[in-house]
């Protein structure tokens, strides 16, 4: 079989981390197309990666007769609408996280994707990551027994900019929606009902711009397991990642990623490395093997491992996250989402 | 100065631990007399550990004139009046947890420890426990900035019958009161509002008695801080007790004992020791640390580690948490304890 | 059966560490006579421990008819001497090693032992430390397949005075001789020749005094299975003690033990314990251990599980690393002891 | 500057991982012609990756103009012939280790190197893995002080075919090479004296042959250190690959590379993932680095990091164990290479 043809819509970092994986690790695909609203930013990724054809349109890479599979890579308020487009100009499509703040847009989606039955995968890249993959696959094997507790970990070695912070829809949907995807991944299972905690620790100008910074939030699945989640958007120590699934057999939990193994024993103690710092660093394994999938379900006509349910229930938990913390209660998923 | 004498009441499990302590690792203490309501038991414990006087009435060890500290390990429900009286005798005392179901019945013994001046410490071992007190410890320090998240999994190795679930006043107050407890130790804080899940995933005739096998509860500190509690019935590979306290300059957390410290490396793995089973082999140096705790400070007349105010708090969330899963919303400890 | 009962014979820093384990953790024995060349130390330990005899003649602890064994704690120069003496009078002993610095003395105790039919154990307490004897147990077991390579690190907190590297008989014997029982211990096998290498890296008097601080001797063991030791007389981080069995199935290797499982995650790195600094510290447990085997031996009329022949043997090793050294090349053990 | 172009002389595995290196991770390269004695071998690789000229003779490579370095990456026995001809060809040359097995050889690429002025490195990838290197840079940072001991474990996970063993020159020359230019990266320093030992249990067909698969070989170091090195040509449980350097301030050590960071905690223990198996998933980086490394000097005129005297010496260290084994005797250094 040919290589599948990428068209790349958005040329900043995340379209660029991508660029990479394809260039350098996927054989099996190439970029033929890039665009950008920016058209220099288009012309740069194009030359860095010998990509013939750029432009500041992304209607020119949908529409291209040389593009198999388009990566939505635009900012987010963009996703759904050159989705759709795409999969009705009968393109595969990569569609970066989140889909879209709007139920009723991921919804579209979804039915664009029915209609046209044509390739959609989420950019939940933190499914493909070596260390939280195979947490799942032990759960999935059946080799924890029945699943009874999720916990996830999740803290960013820095805190963004208060401004950042204030338009990025906040907390629970620009930094938890990974682990509110990967705790559903984890435990195999959809969520029922969410409790929301939230406060401002790290950065009182956050709180001022009405978000947190700090915040755990409990689940409840529809098998019956119970999860929680800690988010804090600073770690001193690096960006800690960590997920556990316990179940009636036993308990398998991961260990941040260092630098090296190396313990260095002391008067002072015995040192190891701190957690990787950049997430780029963390999980550009996962970035690199989330495409490789997407490129192996197209060439085999297989299912895509992270579909539009995902991208939708993700969105719905953060809703739900944010309404539990505004009205200080527990909070059903079929108040969100209407099922 | 000489040895503290000490008077037993309840020859119990909890009792003959206390006896092994003091008789074995504690020479700056004695035991001079031991009761038990079942004559007998009092009269085995005295034999096996060199005990002079030994009765089936509790009033002969806390009227005894040659004892100057009692260690209350009778049943619950005797533990407020035995304690009471024993203030009341002149004698210091050690009262094993819970102190009382009725928050009332607390506040009457700290009014007696009030009153009499005398000792009173609650036995909250974990808080002597070389892993958590040193956790505890850095985050006093101050090493960890100022405390964010507090974490506690807490998970039996064995479930006990349905028939000890329901009479034991359940898992919150039961099992879950040693982790509130750790939970404030840990922050150096009280907290402000609980919000509670449970479910019962170990064992269904433990649902069908009333109770939860498995639970996840949060917390509100005064301090602002958030936490979050963990708990089963049962671990398949053996007693699962960690703690991990976040802050604004890092994180100290602990991990189980094992028997040993070798990793085999074979084909299959490189395999550690599993938990530690059993919670007195777990606990033990914890148990013979409160009691050389409580000496000392009798015999310094100095301040006790563990004081009536957190024997009153771990009841008084835990008493939260149960509302707090009825009711199913989260609840002020205000509404508890009425301040 | 009637509890066995003791006499010590030194009431230095070791026979302490012996009354103790009987005292306290061995209800099956009670001390009944203890002797000291300095009367005052042996009345000082009767007192502490409740020893109703006490004595600064030696004959008086073997020869005593309320003593069934003899633990034999004094200077290295007499152990011979008295361990012969006391099985003559028929009782069992527990030896402190090294025996003798002379295979032929070692040999007569050998004979005395064999003649009498008395128990006879040596105090290697390593072998009964929970680290070490989880690995030997899995190579036994045959789990780690046919036995290839032995490692063992072995290094002391701080080193000896000079003085006391010139008297002791140097680092082979004084130190290195726990390490070539372990050795042993671990391969399940004898050793045939020794190569040694020493030098003086950690205090330049020590090798002023003829004496090396540090060292490397490599074993090969009659089973064909090869082996090396590594010593150092000064760890900044603690007392380092390591053990590695590598067989054909796999590896058992353990860990020094630290004082909690506590690890602190800040922007310095991930710190956790040092290994325990003190040498009764680390190795208490096996103290305590190695006494109750040996009144398990008596009492059941069992197996010793460490007889002369371990005594002799890791001072034929040591003696052949140092003619391994003085005469730098390889020494066979047959060179030494005549076999 | 422009890229820097490279000619590869052998199109076999290590061939084609270079090939790898340069065209996805080193954008400063690029490679532009390749040979290999098969020539159908050099064309696959030019097709594979994209390389304009092929040639079954290694002379079109060196004399290419469009050729500024050249990979040696044929077989051993010509190693040297072509790095001498390609360095009087003008070009900078990267030679895969061993350089010769001959001492006079090597010493005329030492001087081929020195007349022309060209940048020559060997081959030691391991000197750039993230664990090692990190060893490494402590040891040399002074932050371990004064360096006593350097301990190397390395050990393969499958034996190689009794064939291979006896035509490689055997283990010392084929396997512990590495571990010989590991040992004095790590101590900084040369060896005096080499003491080997080397028997057959994983495979006698291999002692048969005429080789050793099991071997500890100690060293002195010019500096007054101590190594050891044991290897093992079988780990039933992958590939072992680990380094300690113990100095007077402290120990600095590595531990396997595994797959993932996850434990699995069950009824049978707690399980983590064993090293990586295959060596160039465990080195793959180091390849990458070393040739990073290579571009690095050429453009900016530095030193190479591993020069040919690391090429001779490790040969030295080859051959003295070797004869070590024969001879049953401590080798010094200068016996080998004559100075």
């Amino acid at each position: 079989m040919d290589r599948i043809r990428i068209g790349i819509v958005g040329a900043g970092r995340i379209g660029s981390v991508h660029a990479e994986s394809i260039t350098y690790h996927i054989p099996e695909a190439e970029i033929t197309a890039v665009s950008d609203v920016i058209g220099e930013n288009a012309r740069r990724l194009a030359e860095r990666f010998g990509i013939k054809k750029y432009s500041s349109d992304w209607h020119d890479v949908i529409t291209s007769p040389e593009v198999d599979a388009v990566l939505v890579c635009s900012p987010t308020p963009t996703h759904a609408e050159i989705t759709i487009a795409a999969l009705k100009a009968g393109k595969h499509v990569f569609c970066e996280k989140p889909v879209h703040t709007s139920i009723d847009k991921i919804r579209e989606v979804a039915e664009a994707a029915r209609e046209t039955g044509k390739k959609l995968q989420i950019g939940f890249n933190r499914r493909f990551d070596h260390n939280h993959r195979k947490v799942q696959a032990l759960a999935q094997s059946g080799a924890l027994g029945n699943i009874e507790i999720i916990k996830i970990t999740s803290r960013d070695p820095e805190p963004p900019s208060p401004e950042y912070a204030a338009s990025s829809g906040g907390l629970y949907i620009d930094m938890m929606i990974h682990d509110f995807d990967m705790a559903m991944f984890l435990a195999g299972s959809d969520v029922t009902e969410v409790y929301a905690m939230g406060t401002s620790l790290v950065d009182k100008r956050i709180g001022e711009a009405g978000d947190v910074d700090t915040a755990i939030v409990t689940l409840t699945f529809v098998s019956g397991a119970l999860g929680v989640i800690d988010n804090s958007r600073r770690a001193a120590y690096g960006y800690d990642q960590r997920v556990e699934v316990f179940g009636s057999l036993g308990m398998a939990a991961d260990e941040n990623d260092g630098d090296s193994t190396v313990r260095v024993s002391t008067a002072a103690g015995v040192t190891g490395d701190k957690p990787k710092f950049f997430f780029l660093e963390r999980y550009m394994q996962s970035f690199t093997e989330e495409l490789r999938q997407f490129i192996r379900a197209i060439r085999e006509d297989g299912e895509v491992l992270v579909g539009i349910h995902a991208g939708l229930m993700s969105v719905v938990l953060a809703k739900a996250a944010k309404r539990s913390l505004d009205e200080h209660r527990p909070v059903k998923v079929s108040e969100i989402c209407g099922v």
